[in-house]
C-alpha cells in the first residue's frame, strides 16, 4: 500500500513529488495532474491548480487534515507542514517567497515572508539597470560593502541574516534556494524533504 | 548671486529641487529641463536625464566635484552626497531603492542596497496574488507575525530594522519614504534636505 502513496507539494511554480524514496518537480505549468493514475496526497498553495484537483478523485488535499489551533486561517499549508516537521527551531522554505517560521516546543510561535531570491534580484533591475548584478553568496557579512553587486547581495542577505540570527535558534533550510541560503547560513541543516517530513507526521497522527 | 542658483538631485523617477528655502518635486517622465533658465547645479543617478542635460550650459553635474578617494566608481553619487551631509552615523536615503550608508569620523565606511517601500509591497504581489497586502508601519517589531499582513510587513521591515540597528549609530533618514520609515526608526533625525547639505558642503569646499 505505502508505495502507491505519493505526497505532492505545489507551490507557486511546480509541483514536487515524493514516490516512495525517489523526489522529482515538475512545472506547475503545463502539468496535467490527471495524468498521474496512484492515490496522491497534497498541498498546494496555488489557487489555480486547486480547482482543477478538486475535481480529481485520486488528490487528497491534506488541509482538511490541519488542526487550525495555532496557525492563522491565511497562512499557507507549505509553511504549516515545514512547522509540522520541527518540534524546535527555525525554518526558512526559500522558494518563490522565503517563508521564516519560529516553532518552540512543537507549537508554531509566529513568522514571516521575504520575497524570494530571484524576485529580489529583479525587484533590484527593475528600479534600475544599474543596479543589475547577480547576488554574490561569499561576501563577507560582517563588513559594510563598498562594491555595487556586494552592495545589493548585502542588502538582500544581510537584512535576512541579520533577523533571523537574532533569534538564536537552530535553522532548518528547506525549498529550491535552500543550498544557495546555506552558503550565509553554514550552521543550518539542509532537508529538501521537509515538507514531506511534516505531510508523513500529520498523516500518521490525523489522516 | 545665490538667490538665482538652484540646486536639483535627480532620482530614478523625480527631479528634487531646492532654489532658496524652497524645494519642490518634479516628475522626471515628461519633464523639460531646458525650461529652467537659472542656474542649476545637480546630481543625477538617471542615465536617461544625463544625456539630456550634458547639452545644457545652465545644468552643471556636480559629479565633477567629488573626491573619489573613499568612495567607489559605481556608487550612486546620490549616496557620496548624503554621506558627505553627516560625520557619523547611518544614513538611509528611502526611495525607489533604500540606501544605508555608514559614515564615521567624516569617512564612508561601507553601505548597502535594499529595494524601496513600494518595489518590495510589488514584489510580494508578483509572487501570488495572496500576498497583496498594503505595509503595517504600526507593526509590533518585537514579535513574530500570525496573520499574513503583517507576515509581509515584518518580512520587508524587520529585516531592514535588525541589520540597521545592529550597528548602534545615530541615524538619518531621508528620501520620499522617509516618514514611513520614521515609524520604525522613531529615534531617527528626518531630513528631506540631506543631499542638498551634502551638495552645499561640497560647493563651498570645493566647486
Amino acid at each position: 500500500m505505502e508505495n502507491n502513496l505519493i505526497f505532492c507539494d505545489i507551490g507557486n511554480t511546480s509541483y514536487h513529488f515524493l514516490d516512495g524514496r525517489k523526489s522529482y518537480k515538475v512545472l506547475a505549468e503545463g502539468f496535467d495532474p490527471s495524468s498521474v493514475q496512484e492515490e496522491v496526497y497534497y498541498i498546494s498553495v496555488n489557487a489555480s491548480v486547486d480547482k482543477k484537483l478538486s475535481r480529481l478523485s485520486n488528490w487528497h488535499d491534506m488541509r482538511s487534515c490541519i488542526d487550525w489551533d495555532g496557525y492563522y486561517e491565511t497562512m499557507g499549508v507549505d509553511r504549516i507542514m515545514a512547522c509540522e516537521a520541527i518540534e524546535e527551531g527555525l525554518v526558512i522554505d526559500a522558494g518563490s517567497a522565503i517563508t521564516v517560521d519560529l516553532v518552540s516546543e512543537g507549537r508554531f510561535e509566529g513568522g514571516f515572508i521575504y520575497p524570494g531570491l530571484s524576485v529580489m534580484r529583479e525587484s533590484y533591475v527593475n528600479i534600475s539597470p544599474r543596479l543589475d548584478y547577480s547576488l554574490n553568496f561569499e561576501l563577507d557579512l560582517d563588513k559594510m560593502p563598498k562594491n555595487s553587486r556586494d552592495a545589493i547581495s548585502y542588502g538582500v542577505l544581510r537584512t535576512l541574516y541579520s533577523e533571523v540570527t537574532r533569534h538564536n535558534k537552530m535553522i532548518y533550510l528547506t525549498g529550491g534556494d535552500a543550498t544557495k541560503l546555506a552558503k550565509i547560513f553554514p550552521e543550518a541543516v539542509v532537508d529538501e524533504q521537509l515538507l514531506f517530513k511534516g505531510m508523513k507526521k500529520m498523516m500518521e497522527k490525523r489522516c
